[in-house]
């Protein structure tokens, strides 16, 4: 906090604020006119229009040296996983992405065929998801990449799936397994000091392919958005894992005016994430690196008790806990059976001395 | 061209290729495949949907030190700016914006309080075109700071206007006047290096006015987009001066097949305009800055002879050629009846050595 007495008068430091407040102060007084903004600012796509069939949007950016480090993102993977994280955000709304525009800012450091190799990944998205790229925009920067990714989806009205849904007694949900990209990049930060020491150093990364690739390749849990259509199954609320678990409940919470109780040994965690956890010379708890850790990309959603037994059979799908009353916090249940309130993340600046 | 000496084996620079080039060769392999996707990558805006009502879809980014410059850009006039230049595409399709999406990614040289400025431009902006703010991302930056705005707009399909429409003996029309942006520009720069070589200088911006706001707070011309419907014009081709007259006019040629003449002493050029040029070290002339200058986001039309009475009763049109065949240049014809070539622009990537 040093770096306070400092400021400026009259100068509040990004560092303070963090990134959640500096939305809410930077959002005020944007109050939607137009009477095809249903939802605006809040959730994890905008919905706009006038019919039943509503439009998401939604845009995301990635900054060299905070989203990314290029010493070890093969651009490829930059350029899917750039379109990836957006996609995630229809995904999370219950929606179907169908449109891309990427704008990407760049420095002359890059060749031409290093943009091409990312505009290769950006396509390996498209196709994957059966995703058109329509338009973007390419300027120079002074210094490193930045690329941002804004995403057309569409969803039925009674289908949307906002943050805001979620009821007492609601059981929570959630895809795949937790705090596996944060390992990935535990792991590759762990490497990048070893090179760095020592440059004849050869990175050795066996063992590590799936937390490796969940941090620099993540996909989108569209899997499960079609899963959920056939088993008619409409979450009562939903967001994507971005932020870690933590935030994301906190803000269901928030938005849903509710609390809820998770049960650590009900989250899902790989085996890799744990052993990279162990090497940690903090020890790391793999707990944690799930409540905290972020970019996972997984579906984080509450049904009704109700679609119980449609939704237990979904593979991937994991019943981690419950929501409860307005007046409750969001906690997590150890098995010792003791109550843990849950902390809100989100990036906060570095300062650059 | 000496650094060509140094490039890698296989590496082609930025500054080899250009916007343009660049732009061709990253986009191939993007065919389109949604039946929903009408218009890709190449006009204004994509064209997206399956009813009646078309949805338009743009964004653009401005990198700091490349699109503007903050020793002499006040940031309320820089979130302005990044809005109206946004909204200018959708124009130049014919269209009304609706919605707008505004991702930053900055460092923590910003204080809050600049960011607040930012998104005060920002809604200065959404105010006077009534547009809503509808989402977006923030994001830290390791240096400086880079601004996206997506925006979304509607046009009825028979109202859009694509870059490919104009045909033969078409009348070409262009708003308001051009190069007074990159006049403000030049006005800037002159002063920000006086003041570099002397800080206890002043600078004296009397006179400059016009041109200073055509630079810092451009307005993009929805106003025209509404007289030309009142007068049941709809152009046959459009887009909107970004990159300088001769930039597009060469893209209304390409697309459309066909070439034109413009006339020298039709071009409108403001009074300001021709004062800066001849203050400028090198006498620029004011005809080479309304065609390469760039920024003025005015719009650049066709139009059937049919509707010649109609548009030249529209204040702020100015009919300054016409198109001529395909096998045709698109040449400017100056007042000694002589013709030259036009030659396009676009940004290249500068060097940082």
């Amino acid at each position: 906090m040093e770096e306070l007495e400092y400021a400026e008068e009259g100068r509040t430091e990004l560092s303070q604020l963090g990134e959640f407040a500096l939305i809410d102060r930077i959002t005020q007084g944007f109050a939607p006119r137009s009477k095809s903004t249903i939802k605006g600012i809040g959730d994890d796509c905008a919905v706009i229009g006038n019919s039943r069939q509503k439009l998401l949007l939604t845009t995301d950016t990635m900054a060299e040296g905070v989203n990314f480090d290029m010493m070890y993102t093969p651009l490829k993977h930059l350029g899917y996983k750039a379109v990836a994280r957006s996609l995630s955000n229809v995904a999370a709304m219950n929606g179907r992405p169908l449109q891309i525009l990427v704008s990407i800012a760049v420095s002359n450091r890059y060749s031409v065929e290093a943009i091409e190799q990312i505009y290769e990944g950006v396509r390996r998205c498209c196709d994957r998801y059966d995703v058109d790229l329509v338009g973007g925009d390419t300027t120079s920067s002074r210094s490193g990449l930045v690329i941002t990714v804004t995403t057309v989806g569409m969803a039925e009205e009674e289908k949307l799936t906002y943050r805001s849904g979620a009821h007492l007694h609601d059981l929570i949900c959630c895809t795949g397994d937790l705090g596996s990209a944060y390992a990935g990049l535990l792991v590759l930060e762990r490497e990048k000091v070893t090179f760095k020491a020592d440059p004849t150093f050869q990175p050795d990364l066996d063992g590590y392919d799936y937390v490796l690739e969940r941090y620099l390749k993540p996909e989108p849990r569209l899997d499960i958005i079609n899963r959920l259509r056939e088993n008619e199954i409409v979450p009562t609320s939903m967001i994507d894992v971005s932020d870690g678990l933590a935030s994301e409940l906190l803000h269901i919470c928030k938005e849903s005016n509710c609390g809820c109780d998770i049960y650590e040994e009900r989250l899902p965690i790989d085996y890799q994430t744990t052993r990279v956890c162990s090497e940690m010379s903090n020890n790391m708890l793999p707990i944690s690196n799930a409540l905290n850790g972020g970019e996972d990309y997984e579906l984080l959603f509450t049904i009704a008790q109700s679609d119980y037994e449609k939704t237990k059979t979904i593979e991937g799908v994991h019943i981690i806990g419950h929501i409860t009353e307005a007046a409750s916090k969001a906690r997590l249940i150890t098995p010792q059976n003791t109550a843990i309130d849950l902390v809100a993340q989100g990036w906060v600046a570095k300062d650059d001395k």
